[in-house]
């Protein structure tokens, strides 16, 4: 396999735990006898829709910020991101009383601009293309001294949201599955690991958009295959797999399935109805899976991540037409 | 004060809480340190959209059909209602296995209608004036001897919706102030006769839409004062107080506050993007109380009753002008 980068331990995850508890909500598990009977499962919905900032990225950018020792962190934290993982860095970073830097594309919605912006962070403009926002953060951190904090390659990262895993677990301890949607597989990577300790029987699976779909490519293919031009309603999905979450991948997911846009819509749809709680696009394609049939589930105790609940109230998806 | 209705007492609502348990859910009371910070207060809020069915209706409705005599309930239940108590009821009387006859305009709307008929309930449609609907409710009454339960004039159904109350003072026992809408007024009055004996030092408070002001003005008056033409986004909040409530209310509530529907449609807003859970119009009404300087609950513990979260996703009140 060549050189390996060092992995994710459990430990790490542990230790995130500890080191975020005062700083992030310990998520409820909702359940919804409709959904179950529609399915033929027993779903736990772990609703991170009403984590801290509406989305699981609090806990990984948290562990972070808090784990960079005192001098390092002074000069502040960076990443280039327009989604949740830049508000959560930012809302990091002033806890923490230090500077964040963002750069965000000039095309990035003046909600989650303002939603940067209301955390106290710096904003730098650049061009929406991923070679400008590399190069504006690779400036702003030489001329700030600050640390970049991937959204997803990074192991204090993975570990934060690593925690989701335990706490799901906890919370229901004998689950036959667990479902989480896949990006850059931060997320997937840390629930996966956790499982491996405390439920290793449980199967591991990650659910991508069908337009965004290099996880479930690269895990066929055995190293990463990005996708060139990912292409889904799902803003938060669209990112490619990094290196250390692929390597726990490999080691621990058993399969990564595929939804279509339309697929996602209707299952967003079909929680909001039915369980009277908001998630976004990304945050209903665990359960898009299910309610598709893309995998089997029948009577079966099904963790389903709802990874978060922000978008934009004035355009919601069934609104407009959505390709299938 | 002439002749009194029998009143509600916290025995009936104990009795009805122990009828109903197998058959409702018991809600989670939420909280948001964002919401709590905009007002300066703590704030608890009841999840009645989380309610079988989307609203508290269902414990009223179960509590009236599962009190009622075998002999008599075999003849089935009926109301006239487009609304949740419709539902509800429907769902009530499946569950008991008699019929449901319900008498509804034909001008509700699809989604509404095929919530009823997804119950199994039998549905007369009937031109939308009040008369019209009673005319049709009794002589489906007088075919078919089934019982009447009104929505909310009823002290079974009172007494359901009352647990309500007992369970919110069980989750969080030291309120200062418990706030909920008031339309019929069988939430408020059976919430305060339960707040009389668990928590009497709690001020109660019920919330209408400036549009259908009845309640408040009939407390005012000492007696009932109905609303010639309602005019209020608040669907459910149009109908007339009975008169069974309004002998609680005189008994036992505070005030009765009244808000704009543009007060409600933003607490509607703020609620679904801080909180991340979908609450009607209606069910938005007590924190649009709050949000909008209605009442004094600077520092004060308030439990606030999100009534229901049943709206037609496809016309959302922000994308379509309100009146102030």
């Amino acid at each position: 396999m060549g050189s390996q980068p060092p992995g994710l331990s459990f430990a790490l995850i542990e230790q995130a735990r500890a080191r975020i508890a005062p700083l992030v909500t310990v998520t409820p598990v909702l359940t919804s006898s409709t959904l179950d009977e529609a399915c033929g499962a027993r779903l736990f919905f772990k609703c991170e829709n009403f984590q801290k900032g509406g989305a699981f990225k609090a806990r990984g950018a948290c562990n972070a910020v808090f784990s960079l020792p005192e001098a390092q962190v002074r000069h502040g934290v960076a990443t280039h991101s327009s989604g949740n993982h830049a508000a959560a860095l930012a809302r990091a970073a002033r806890l923490r009383g230090v500077p964040a830097y963002i750069v965000m594309p000039h095309s990035t919605p003046l909600a989650k601009r303002a939603a940067v912006e209301r955390q106290g962070a710096h904003i730098t403009l650049c061009e929406p293309t991923l070679a400008a926002r590399e190069r504006a953060a690779a400036a702003c951190v030489a001329r700030t001294g600050a640390t970049l904090v991937h959204p997803y390659d990074d192991l204090a990262v993975m570990a934060g949201q690593g925690t989701v895993g335990v706490e799901l677990l906890e919370q229901v301890p004998d689950l036959d599955v667990l479902l989480a949607p896949v990006s850059g597989g931060g997320l997937l990577s840390g629930i996966a690991v956790a499982a491996r300790t405390l439920r290793p029987v449980a199967r591991i699976v990650g659910v991508e958009p069908a337009g965004a779909d290099d996880a479930a490519r690269s895990l066929r293919a055995g190293r990463i295959v990005p996708c060139e031009r990912p292409e889904t309603i799902a803003d938060g999905l669209r990112a490619t797999i990094g290196v250390r979450p692929f390597a726990e991948f490999l080691r621990y997911v058993d399969d990564v399935v595929t939804v279509s846009d339309g697929a996602i819509v209707a299952a967003m749809r079909h929680i909001w109805e039915v369980m009277k709680i908001i998630v976004e696009p990304s945050g209903a394609a665990a359960y898009a899976a299910v309610a598709a049939g893309r995998l089997e589930v029948r009577g079966r105790r099904v963790g389903v991540v709802l990874s978060g609940g922000n978008l934009d109230l004035e355009s919601l998806p069934w609104l407009t037409p959505v390709r299938e």
